[in-house]
């Protein structure tokens, strides 16, 4: 019927949160949302495919690209460093796409203040912090120390939760799933990005 | 899980778009959507129940409680008067539910520009002028210039779609309930809304 002019999707979470499970139930049923792939110095895991879930790159190549200012956004989280480049997301929105960007707290305050690009953000918390912990121990990918870290910059993430625009309980994954839909249809139907 | 501070849902469109359908469909199948019953001076219709549909006032009543500041918003459409009272708003934000209001395009402005109540807006639109002259005249409850003077009313309102903050477009009846009810989920879940 009518288009909207494409916007910038900001998810954040904590670890444990279940955001990648999310985002990739948002990428199987959700039309129109282009997921920019992130270059990043963390080692490659098991099952990850350079070029699709991010691209690889040594410190050096990231640190002479963050100079030559190619990123839109950068961070470093438990020591690793993650870049999304302007060339990933511009590509995606001059498709009509909407662009999902799976940052943290410190990359969304940086793209909100760089006030480039049309974005809505959300979080995804946990339940509560007893179930976030039990959900990293279940996991079982994590020693006892880096549990303890990640729930740490959990509880400090959390607190930053009203920085963004929209706030999803992962209780229930359909249900945050749904949630999540419900906030990008609704975004879509904003009369500010409609185009007539 | 997490509760929100209850708002104020304005729907507008021209006669013909299904709105009357589309509110029916929402109290039957979405929880916490207050109806505020109003007031109007316009006769009431076979089927109607005073108190329930309308609270049916002569224009003596009305005039007095006009003065009274009875009313949030009033207008008057197709030569009748209509309003909703401070009390019928109130009452219903006091028990949580957002509170629905049908009104039309110069009662949204007026309820905007008062700034009394949290609201957002969403305007339901014909998927063309075409179209809504058929709908018009298959209903079959108009003469043929009331139908002309609804049309050209519907034409002066949907150039005001763009003061409202969400948009319809009422082609398929489901998919439009879906869209409605995707706004009102996304609403709920906004951090500034949010009771921690």
């Amino acid at each position: 019927m009518y288009s909207h002019k494409p916007f910038m999707l900001i998810v954040s979470a904590p670890s444990g949160c279940g955001k990648t499970t999310l985002l990739h139930m948002l990428r199987d049923k959700v039309d129109g949302i282009g997921f920019s792939v992130s270059h990043t110095t963390r080692p490659k895991r098991k099952n990850e495919v350079d070029g699709i879930d991010y691209h690889f790159v040594s410190r050096d190549e990231f640190a002479k690209m963050l100079d030559a200012g190619f990123f839109v956004e950068s961070a470093t989280v438990h020591l690793n460093a993650y870049g999304t480049s302007f060339t990933a997301v511009d590509t995606l929105l001059a498709k009509g796409d909407d662009v999902l960007l799976d940052i943290d707290v410190q990359g969304m305050q940086r793209l909100k203040s760089a006030k480039r690009y049309d974005f809505i953000s959300i979080f995804i918390m946990p339940p509560s912090l007893g179930e976030l912990e039990s959900r990293l121990r279940r996991r079982n990918t994590d020693s006892d120390s880096v549990v303890r870290q990640r729930l740490k910059n959990a509880e400090k993430e959390i607190k930053s939760a009203s920085l963004y625009d929209y706030m999803v309980v992962n209780d229930d994954l359909n249900a945050a799933f749904l949630e999540l839909s419900a906030i990008i249809t609704a975004e879509r139907l904003r009369t500010a990005r409609i185009i007539f």
